[in-house]
C-alpha cells in the first residue's frame, strides 16, 4: 500500500428512527441554535421537517428552517443561508436531505463562521480552509453522494455556471443520522442516480495509475470490489422496489463507505469521470448520477489500453466474468460492456443525448472540454492523465445516438 | 442490515516515517506533557524509543517514558503508570507498541484523569466510563490487536488471574501512526499470532446469529470476506518474510479495520472464541493469538450445526472451496478443516496441548469453563449462546494430543 491519511470522525447512527437522535446529538456537541437546511417539498410533505424541528424544540433547541436547496446546489442559496445563519446566530447547521443539502450545509458552516470571507472566491476557488467552522449534522434522505461522512462538497456558481469541489477533513459532518426508511419515497430516477453515484465514487478510486512500482493494494481492492458487488445487486432490487428495507439499507451504508475514502486508501484518486460529469451538470443542469453514467462508457473505452489488466480484474471480480481463453483486453472490453448494460438496465443514460440534452454541437463539446481543464489551467485524472484533446475525445465518443 | 452506531474518530497516518508525526499530532491536540508507554527491550534496542522521545522534545513537548508492559497487560503496571502519569502531570498518553501497550495506555488515560476511581473495581468490572479521559496516541509496532483504532481494551488482574475487557468509544485513540517498517523485526511467532488475532476479530463478528428474521448483511459480509482473504494471503507471505513491506502493510491496515467494528456493522457480535481464549491467557499466560487458534477449531466443530450455511459460505467465499455436490454441512466441515490447516501452516497451535501447557486435567478444564462464565454470572456468545457445559465441551474437545 502507498502512504495515506484517514480521518472519519462522523458519528453514524444507522437504522429505523435514527433521525430522532438529532436533539441528543446537537446537545452532546454543546449546540443550542440550529439552522435546518432542506431541499424541496418532500421533506415538508412527508412531515419529516416538522417532526425534526418539533423534536429539536422539545429538546430545548432553537430552530430556524430554510428550504429550497436544489440539485447541483447553487452558490446563491449558500450566500442567502449564510446570511440567515449569521442573523439567527446558528451554532449548528443541520442538513435534512442528500448530497446537495449536505454540501450546502458544509459551505454555510464555513461561511457563517467567517463572515469576512467570500465562500466562493476566498475558499472554494483558492482551496483555503479557515480553522473556525460551525459543526454540521445530517439527517440523510438520499443514498448517493456519501457527503454525510465525506470530506467533500461541490457547489455550482449559478452566475458563471462553474461547478467546483472542496475537500477538507474539517467539513466532515459531526453526526449522520441514517434511517433507510427515509429513502423509501424517492422517485425511481433518484434511486438509480444514487446507485450510479455510489458505484462511481468507488470506481473513480479503483482505477489507480498502473503499478509499475509493484505496489499493490490488496485490502482496499477487496473492499472496493465487495462494495461494488453489493451495490450492483441491491441496486437492482431497489430500482424495482424502493420500499425494500434490506436493499435500501445496504445502499445507504455503501453510499457512505464509498466516499469516506475507505475504498481508495493506499491508492491514488482518479476522479476523471466525476470531472467530466461536473461540466455536464454545470452547463446543462443534468442530474449528477446521470452525468456520470453518460460518460463512463466513453472514458473507459478511451482508457482501456492504459491498463487492460485493471479492467479485466473489474470484469472478473465485480461482474463475475469468466476469464478463460480471453486476453486481458478482451475481458476488459467485456467488463466495460457489462457496466454499460447494467446502467441501461437501470434506465440510466450511457450517452450524452440520453441525458435529454440532444446531440451536442462540436462547439458545445469543445466548450465542455475547455471548461473541464479549468480554461487551460489543469489536466484531469491520474489513472490516465487527460489533457484537453483527451477530454474532447471522450465527450465526442459519448455524443452518439 | 440491523441498526448500528459507528464512531471511529482516530486520525490514521499510515506509511514510512509515520512515527515522525507524533509531535505535530500531540501539539494539534493542545498537549504538552507526554507519558510514553512501551513494552520490552525491542523499542529501546531498535532506537525507536529514543527517536520518538527526542523528536517530541525537539517539538517542545516534555516526556516521561515508562517501559515494561507485558503481553496480557497487567493491572499492577497500569496502577504504577497511573501514579507516574499523575505525578508527571501528563496530558497525553502515547503508546509505542501493540495491543498490550495500547490497552495499558487506554486504562491509564482513564485512571490518571480520575484519581478517585479504582480503574479495575470501579471502571473495568462495573463498566463505568467517566467523562474525563486523557487523550491516547499510538505508534504501532505490532499488527494484531487493532487496539490502535478500536473502542476496546483488555487487562489482566495479576492477583486474581482474571482477564477482562472494556469497550467504550471514549477510549478510541486520537491518532495512530502506522509505519509497517516498524513491524519488520518482530519474531515470526508474533507475526503469526497477529495474523490469527486479525482473522479472529473478523470471524468473531462474522458468525452472527442465524437469520430467521430474514435480515442479511451484504456489504458487511463482503468487507469481512475480502479482509479475511487479504489477511490469509498476506499472512502466508509475512510468515516467510517479515521484511516484505507490501505484505506487512496489508496486515497492518487490515488489523485496524478488523477491530474498529467495520467488519461487524449491522450484525451481532459473537466473540465466544475471544472469551474462551481470554481464560487460557489469564490462567496460563499464553499469547493471545495462540489462545484463539487453539480453541477455534473446537468452537467451530461444536457450533457447526447451529448454522451450517454460514460455515459453508466461509468455505466458498473465503477459502475458495468448490461447493458443487456438497451439502452445506459438508462444505462447512471443509471450511473448518481449511482454517485449521491454515493455522497449522503458520505453526500456530490448534489444540490446548499445542500451547505448550500439556494435556489439561478435568479439574483444569472445569476451572476454565467456570471462569469463562464469570463464575456462573453469564453465558457467552451470540451465534450460539454457550453455557458452562458448552464451554466445557469445547475446552475438552480442544484438549487432545
Amino acid at each position: 500500500m502507498r502512504s495515506f491519511e484517514f480521518y472519519t470522525p462522523t458519528r453514524v447512527i444507522f437504522g429505523r428512527g435514527a433521525e430522532e437522535q438529532a436533539g441528543a446529538q446537537a446537545k452532546a456537541l454543546g449546540c443550542s441554535r440550529v439552522l435546518v437546511l432542506y431541499g424541496g417539498h418532500s421533506a415538508v410533505k412527508s412531515g419529516l421537517l416538522d417532526r425534526v424541528v418539533s423534536g429539536l424544540e422539545r429538546d430545548g433547541l432553537a430552530c430556524h428552517a430554510l428550504g429550497g436547496v436544489q440539485p447541483n446546489p447553487r452558490l446563491s442559496l449558500v450566500y442567502e443561508a449564510i446570511r440567515q445563519a449569521i442573523e439567527f446566530q446558528a451554532d449548528l447547521i443541520l442538513a435534512i436531505g442528500g448530497g446537495s443539502v449536505i454540501d450546502t450545509a458544509k459551505a454555510v458552516s464555513i461561511g457563517a463562521a467567517n463572515p469576512d470571507l467570500d465562500v466562493w472566491k476566498d475558499v472554494w476557488l483558492k482551496k483555503f480552509v479557515p480553522e473556525k467552522i460551525l459543526p454540521v449534522g445530517v439527517i440523510l434522505t438520499i443514498s448517493a453522494a456519501g457527503s454525510e461522512t465525506s470530506d467533500s462538497a461541490v457547489l455550482t456558481n449559478d452566475e458563471t455556471h462553474e461547478k467546483r469541489g472542496l475537500n477538507t477533513d474539517r467539513q466532515r459532518p459531526k453526526f449522520a443520522l441514517m434511517n433507510p426508511e427515509l429513502t423509501f419515497t424517492l422517485p425511481r430516477f433518484q434511486v438509480t442516480c444514487g446507485v450510479v453515484d455510489i458505484m462511481m465514487h468507488t470506481l473513480d478510486r479503483y482505477f489507480n495509475p498502473p503499478k509499475d512500482d509493484g505496489v499493490a493494494n490488496n485490502v482496499t481492492d477487496e473492499l472496493a470490489e465487495g462494495l461494488l458487488r453489493t451495490v450492483i445487486a441491491n441496486g437492482r432490487v431497489a430500482a424495482r422496489d424502493s420500499h425494500d428495507y434490506q436493499a435500501m439499507s445496504e445502499l445507504m451504508w455503501a453510499g457512505s463507505l464509498s466516499h469516506n475514502n475507505l475504498t481508495g486508501l493506499g491508492g491514488v484518486k482518479d476522479f476523471s469521470v466525476h470531472q467530466l460529469g461536473h461540466e455536464l451538470s454545470a452547463m446543462f443542469d443534468v442530474a449528477h448520477g446521470a452525468s456520470l453514467s453518460a460518460v463512463w462508457d466513453s472514458w473507459a473505452t478511451c482508457c482501456l489500453d492504459t491498463d487492460p489488466a485493471r479492467f479485466a480484474r473489474l470484469g472478473e471480480k465485480v461482474w463475475g466474468l469468466n476469464p478463460e481463453g480471453k486476453s486481458e483486453r478482451e475481458l476488459g472490453l467485456e467488463a466495460i460492456a457489462a457496466t454499460r448494460e447494467y446502467f441501461r438496465s437501470l434506465d440510466m443514460p450511457v450517452t450524452l443525448p440520453e441525458l435529454g440534452i440532444g446531440v451536442l454541437t462540436e462547439e458545445q463539446l469543445e466548450e465542455l472540454a475547455w471548461r473541464c481543464t479549468f480554461y487551460g489551467k489543469r489536466k484531469v485524472g491520474a489513472f490516465r492523465v487527460l489533457d484537453r484533446d483527451d477530454l474532447l475525445a471522450i465527450y465526442r465518443m459519448a455524443n452518439h445516438t
